[in-house]
């Protein structure tokens, strides 16, 4: 059982869980929408990267479709959002947090999953990284945000980086353990250091860069 | 024939028409475009949905594209709208009861393809409120207007009303008749009910929800 | 060999350069993004276009994902934009005239590969268009432009005929010499003159449209 699909389960779910509850806070504090709105822009960040990945490598309908458990643990992540909104919109680290812990989860899964489908590696980890960065792009785009993979601080380096190692894992064969929990945890070292420290990717030369918005941080739409 | 093809298609060339004349005016309204420009958000509105939940559920190429009909009747509604906007244009009740004929046949038909597809009851009614928001939403990205499923008096969930209700049609064999043309008329009337009694989904607790964009009321981008 | 797959592959790699070229130029000029972005805009519109076409002909993965000669090409593109961007950035012809090479190119290689996958003529021209239009449509989504295709003077009208062209070109058995490079140097020519002499297609009656984004030249966001 070489990619053990238990363990990417349980990552995929708590990825799913976190990303749904980043997605629905980002929604409640970037444009007043209604139940409906939140529980769309949760949905749609916690499974819009692997539905992407999906449709890419042709394996459809895609898994968050057919396996309700993406499904309802999206839905209950964006719920929890939607009541608790006025309790967790002031605690700007910890959506900061459940983004970091989505992006890491994917890159690793995405990638595991492209190869499977017999994608090489090159593209498995930049699969990898389209399926972590997917869901939160979608809703970007839905509430009129630049996209954070556009100008945020280390945000598609780290996923691509723990794509690439889950590559490496899967092909040297140290995954399932210990090499895809230890590509998810360096996505989420880096993604994290980079939030701590405000590690800049460079700009074009003779520019200075604008202020991005941070990922889940809520600038207005 | 338990799915009776002749009537879905009728349902979704009625469906396809009023979405064109619907997509068509609100880009006329929303931003100037030219007559390239009106045809094409005419015809994504009006077959985006379709193509999203063909992509979906594997069914490539799109109905949309193999059968000509549909691009026909698209093109012919969205013509109609750039001809006739400076007359259309005032109408704007007209403009809302065309897209709650395009939400109610498209969430029906939409449902209905997917259970063929052999997704499962929850999934398809998923789907079936994809197909009906879907190409609204694409035109509506594509304009830069938040999309009106994100922020509209009851836009979602008649639509998902009216796909569960085709779901429960299909499986308890009330299909194609009277079950199919009732889940659309019920979805119909909760829309039209929503604009005429402007109803609201909840807000997230102490928020005010802001004055959203009514759907094809073209709000500027 | 009717269809020679060196040649369409040989143009196909040409505008997949002019338009990650074209695409990370106009991510540097309309919005300050970090080199990550500079790259993901650039790759995006570069191979944009032929992930659309190829999920909605069911080609999966795409093209452009299995064939790493696609991202060399559109990665190395993009890096040259970057690097001479502070160069580059005046030449707004030269932008414009890598654009309308990759529209030219694309149009003519997406009907002909839709084409091959045995869409109809209409459909295939319409994909080819798609293809042409569909990477520079959703980089403006990303860095929230209008997209070209809406707004600009006679962007999808050549990519329609250059597409219609080469299905003519396939269906006579005039392709792939000369019928291919004949649609595509059709196409080049009626853009540039759209550019040159600035035509416009009609807008709806009674209206004055608006001054629309050149494709490439950098509207703000």
């Amino acid at each position: 059982m070489p990619y053990s699909p238990q363990l990417l389960l349980a990552l995929d779910l708590i990825g799913t869980f976190a990303f749904a509850l980043n997605g629905a806070l980002t929604a409640v504090r970037a444009v007043r929408v209604d139940l409906v709105g939140v529980l769309t822009l949760g949905v749609v960040t916690a499974i819009g990267g692997g539905i992407l990945r999906d449709v890419l490598i042709g394996s459809v309908p895609p898994a968050t479709f057919v396996d309700l458990r993406y499904l309802g643990v999206a839905t209950a992540g964006a719920l929890v959002a939607f009541f608790l909104s006025a309790q967790l919109e002031r605690m700007t680290l910890a959506i900061v947090v459940f983004d970091a812990v989505g992006l890491s989860v994917f890159c690793v899964t995405g990638a595991t999953k492209a190869l499977e489908f017999g994608l090489g590696g090159v593209q498995a980890a930049l699969l990898g990284a389209v399926t972590a960065v997917g869901g939160g792009t979608l809703r970007d785009v839905l509430i009129r945000r630049v996209p954070a993979v556009l100008v945020s601080d280390l945000y598609a380096v780290p996923a691509l980086i723990g794509a690439a190692l889950a590559v490496v894992a899967v092909r040297t064969g140290l995954a399932p353990l210990p090499g895809v929990p230890v590509a998810a945890v360096v996505c989420f070292g880096i993604r994290m250091a980079g939030v701590v420290f405000a590690l800049n990717v460079p700009s074009a030369p003779g520019r200075r860069r604008d202020e991005g918005d941070e990922p889940g941080s809520g600038g207005s739409a």
